[in-house]
């Protein structure tokens, strides 16, 4: 039953013109992935059964942790993933190939399975957030499709969380964040699946109109300058818009000068609009001292008897100009914010990896590392599986440990840390949540796709589960990611190994 | 005949996946673009003519000027663009608009002119790199998409001559920069059309084989660590790589020591491919210190016999870590570049903006002006045209002109700055070009768009024509964009009569 309502929500997704199979790049991977496919091929070693970990290494923006967004995106490449002739065409002029590797790749369907944490759950640098299984030629073709959709959608999910946080300090009530970024963004994909990512990290509206039709995320915006620019004068500007949209009248008031022109305008068309039964809905502040003018808006609008009338400021917002406006008692109801949120502008990619772990070696997964000079970035070996502990409601640890590991049994937990193992605390009373689910089991969509709304409000859920220090937007206190005991020894005896060499 | 060959390469690129009318979001606007639409044409005025620029205002990552690109995506979406069914009951859904100017919508055609710069055209702060004449109705709506490609397609153009310049400090010989940030790129269009313009700012190729595939840019990639790591040695891995690519084998060294056991290996692999006829074409670092393992790495290769053989690195560069690389003397050969590039991650937005410059009035244009408090915000008004003058081949300044102003003749021309006015110089024996274009004209399409070729050749020409200073890295030297005398007087007029007010 559940595998039918999969295969439903699968189908209704197919609909959307964002996942339109036409628009699917299907030669979206690195070169060298199809050299190594080949090498695998021609070695025989195609069919070879593997598991590779995605997950990143460290926060961006100086966050406390990620939220997990893009696996939509990654389930509807997965499935509709096969390489029509003129792709096939295309790979046969680079030379690189033989008749009977472009035959294979003619006839390819991604069979693998993929487990990973829900859209929306918050993650940590290290644990698994997409474990794949399958063969190597499928598993290595679509590393680089995989990163970028995560990373991206991670990483604006993320940026998005931390600047609705910042609109909701001081207690302000109910503050509207609007992704303001198309503009700005690094192209088509960016805009629309940044303003997707940009609504489950927390934004309350898009501008973005093709992001509404594709996700059907809330839409706003009223008028820009060059409205007001293009009639003779202010008042008469907003008097037309006031006739087109006397119910949803927001008036954008710093073309010529705010506090002198704008603010008094905005106040004569609202009484204008009382006389005929409706309400000015708001203002728009777009350049200027934002404090000062919000401040002196709110005034004479209240003054005016408009205390009601909303005021939305933009002009390059970041969390961190939010949080201070805030600090200094600006009145303001609504943000829009752009270039910040769209490209992420203070960290704009996530760093997001994909690591080989284990290879079947005929009886059982063989576990493999990569070492390296740096101890943050040796893997860990295995196929794994993440487990939150949570004590009183609240995420204490997460300990990655291996597949066949037992379940935590409710017994006193000793954890410390995998690289200055001296860090360690006992955790009790606790409870366990395991974080990687399956999505697909081999090829099928095996998960009910959760809606936006969905996965937004579980964004919301999980928020409350993480401790303030965890949740504050400057130096965070780093939460425990910790391996089992049986893990780390495994890692140490294979370092160990590696070093014999 | 012109038009026809121009029709002709607009049906070819049709042909291309990427610019796949099913791929185009004709929504990809904001919606104040459809309710500023909406409000026109309840107000009767959706038919006035106007005219809008599309400029930038500062050069980002420190740059001395900017590489246009994005003018073909441009062209794509103009002509592509008309509302599908179900993008209009999406619309009809918002409850925003009425059944009539909906049905305006349906029948939506761009029928305006666009003026641009070739793409591949240096361009300078404050110039319009795009100039649009038509219905305000038309020339609204195409606003936020405009930007979005112009702004990314540049910033990235401009971001990958960076780090080419970079890669050619210290005379290297004829130095490969591939684009490999297809995992780190802002989702599916960023790495595509981010190829495309790393492509045109002076990569050689690039990893992202969709982008090879959409485009024709040639594509280079090898083996990633996975390859060594699924072998049982690494011996056996660089061997299995020799034998499906004898001739062109290149081979990442890093995966456990580069200098004690990768480089060892790949000479033995080398000496192996040597004896079959064939030859070691490379290496590839991609982590450690890059410049003591390239030396080292280079001294082993040379004393084997394996001079020719290069040395390829990557592993998170900019154009900073190149050209100190480079002045420590390393021997590389070839550089992959992710992250930096594909995001241009020091500045990941391009600020261009698009401004209402004039409005029909029955029988002339009248100029509009945007006022602000800061100078450099003013916008130029009028409809414009823009000149570069050049002594002895070497661009002096760029002058720009009203549409009506007569060229220059040849005679000795006083150039001003328009805002610190005292900086003052007299250009003498210079030739003119005139930089806008006429691209669409009556919304047909009546330019030729050029081969990627073509546009990648008009970068390397233009880099000659900009001196030394305007080119450096760092601090470069502000390049003079004036304005025309006349021009200059019309603005300080219009500012004059807008403080009045």
């Amino acid at each position: 039953m559940s595998r039918e309502q999969a295969r439903h929500r699968f189908e209704q997704l197919s609909q959307l013109a964002v996942y339109d199979v036409n628009r699917q790049e299907h030669l979206l991977t690195d070169l060298y992935q199809l050299t190594m496919m080949y090498g695998y091929f021609q070695s025989a070693d195609a069919d070879k059964r593997v598991v590779f970990d995605l997950f990143y290494r460290s926060n961006p923006c100086g966050n406390g942790f990620v939220i997990a967004a893009g696996l939509e995106q990654v389930v509807m490449h997965l499935r509709q993933l096969r390489f029509q002739a003129r792709e096939i065409e295309y790979l046969e002029t680079t030379g690189l190939f033989s008749r009977a590797f472009l035959d294979e790749l003619a006839n390819f369907r991604f069979s693998g399975d993929v487990f990973a944490v829900p859209e929306g759950t918050i993650v940590f640098p290290q644990e698994p957030i997409l474990r794949l299984e399958g063969r190597i030629l499928e598993l290595q073709l679509v590393e680089s499709a995989l990163l970028c959709f995560i990373n991206h959608q991670s990483l604006i999910a993320t940026k998005a969380c931390r600047i609705v946080q910042a609109a909701q300090s001081r207690g302000a009530q109910n503050p509207a964040v609007s992704e303001f970024g198309l503009r700005r963004a690094q192209n088509v994909d960016a805009a629309l699946f940044g303003a997707r990512a940009a609504y489950i990290g927390g934004c309350t509206s898009t501008s973005n109109v093709a992001a509404g039709f594709a996700f059907g995320i809330p839409v706003s915006g009223t008028q820009a300058h060059s409205w007001i620019q293009s009639f003779p004068d202010e008042l008469s500007a907003f008097r037309a818009y006031a006739d087109a949209y006397p119910d949803k009248c927001l008036l954008l008031v710093d073309t010529y000068d705010a506090l002198r022109s704008g603010v008094p305008h905005a106040i004569t068309v609202g009484k204008e609009l009382r006389a005929r039964g409706y309400d000015l809905q708001g203002i728009r502040i777009d350049s200027g001292d934002l404090a000062y003018l919000s401040k002196e808006a709110r005034k004479r609008l209240d003054a005016a008897g408009f205390a009601d009338t909303r005021i939305i400021v933009s002009d390059d917002l970041d969390e961190e100009t939010i949080r201070d406006l805030l600090l200094q008692g600006a009145p303001i109801d609504g943000w829009g914010v752009g270039t910040a949120l769209i490209t992420s502008r203070d960290c704009p990619a996530l760093g997001g990896v994909y690591k080989l772990a284990a290879r079947w070696d005929g009886s059982v997964y063989e576990p493999l590392i990569k070492v390296s000079e740096n101890p943050q970035k040796v893997t860990n070996p295995g196929k794994k599986r993440v487990w939150r502990l949570y004590v009183e409601g609240i995420a204490s640890a997460d300990l990655i440990a291996l597949e066949d590991e037992p379940f935590p049994d409710g017994q006193p937990l000793a954890l410390f840390d995998p690289v200055h193992t001296y860090k360690q605390k006992t955790v009790v009373g606790y409870e366990v949540r395991e974080l990687l689910e399956p999505v697909i089991l081999g090829g099928e969509v095996v998960a009910v796709l959760p809606s936006l709304e969905a996965i937004r409000e579980r964004v919301q859920r999980e928020l409350l589960t993480i401790a303030a220090e965890t949740r504050r937007a400057k130096n965070p206190h780093v939460y425990h990611v910790d391996l089992s005991q049986t893990l780390w020894d495994l890692k140490q005896e294979l370092v160990r190994q590696h070093r014999r060499q």
